[in-house]
């Protein structure tokens, strides 16, 4: 009750960064509580008490207002973007390229990694984390490349991910620390191109899954 | 001071539990100190004001050690002989499985998941993970298959079951939750496979990693 006439008082200034400010408050709040998907953008500006438009001014929906409250270095529709924009057969090496470029800047890395610690600890995190995954990066490239089980093929590439970043950056498993992003991103590119589009996986989850292992046995 | 009186008081129970208790103490304390590589059964002896005998009756070498101060549900050396035991081709799924059994037991999935959050928290605990990994888990298979860059590939192996973990069992992503550890398993034998066991991968590390992508991607 208080903001609103605080933005009105500034007359020419009502998008002014005591309201940004107070949307990306009230977003944490509201992510917190409801994880990503069952937050919406009314809510937060209902509790944040600014008109919904101005939450549309500030914020790119809901993917972004998440991102800002992260303090995530990327637009999660950026990093999407550049995973997808190319050769299908190169989408596992284009998504840890992305990756890796991220974590290796020591600012976004420390982000990334305060994120996982959260997510460790808090069960609030880890939903917001695991929504978030699911609908605006794992999940979102998946969707794009149109395959079979999207969910379980964004799931499998998030482990990969994951798991290097604990690895590398939190575990600190010596070869992995001392190898070069290019050399990693080699090695678990095929890995992660057969999890999110390898058209011979078909059907993945209560599929012949034991036909699917023989077939790259050969 | 007091514990090696104590056991002598005792006279035909110098072996008792006080004294494999005090055995644990000292080498919770020396792990967690100098982590699992600079850590010695001789120190800890000393620490727990024992002879370094009594630490051989009680327990199998320094794996086995750890293993029971982490309470592990599992020795270490059983665990890698149940991975290497068979066709060489199918090591990948021996292991996923081998871990998948393991962790989808609560009480032991319970004690993995709070290694996890401990290493995630503090460097010690990080410190004693990846040595312990390093020495006697992922790097002593990968060095028993006798392949080239074995720590690399134990990085790579290590960093799909610890995302796994992470996705499944800490962050909670619906379709890795949901699927059967069957399913699970056949869809990352292959990848393991590759990381620990491939002879097409050669050498890994500053060798020619483009062409062992290519070679992938014929």
């Amino acid at each position: 009750m208080q903001r609103e006439p605080g933005n009105v008082r500034r007359g020419r200034r009502p998008a002014g960064e005591d309201t940004r400010a107070a949307i990306l408050d009230a977003a944490r709040t509201e992510f917190s509580a409801k994880g990503y998907d069952a937050s919406s953008l009314r809510a937060i500006a209902r509790l944040a008490e600014v008109d919904p438009a101005l939450v549309h001014h500030y914020f790119e929906g809901k993917s972004h207002l998440f991102a800002e409250t992260m303090s995530l270095p990327v637009r999660p529709d950026e990093l999407i973007g550049t995973v997808l924009d190319g050769p299908r057969e190169q989408v596992g090496e284009r998504l840890a390229r992305a990756f890796f470029l991220l974590w290796d800047a020591p600012e976004s890395r420390e982000r990334f990694v305060a994120i996982l610690r959260s997510a460790v600890s808090h069960e609030d995190a880890a939903r917001m984390l695991r929504e978030f995954m699911a609908r605006e990066v794992f999940g979102r490239i998946a969707v794009q490349l149109e395959v079979p089980d999207p969910g379980m093929r964004a799931g499998l590439a998030a482990a990969q991910m994951v798991g290097l970043a604990m690895m590398r950056y939190v575990i600190g498993f010596e070869p992995l620390v001392r190898a070069s992003a290019d050399e990693i991103v080699a090695l678990v590119a095929p890995t992660l191109q057969r999890y999110l589009a390898d058209p011979r996986q078909g059907r993945l989850v209560g599929g012949s899954t034991s036909g699917y292992i023989s077939s790259h046995d050969e």
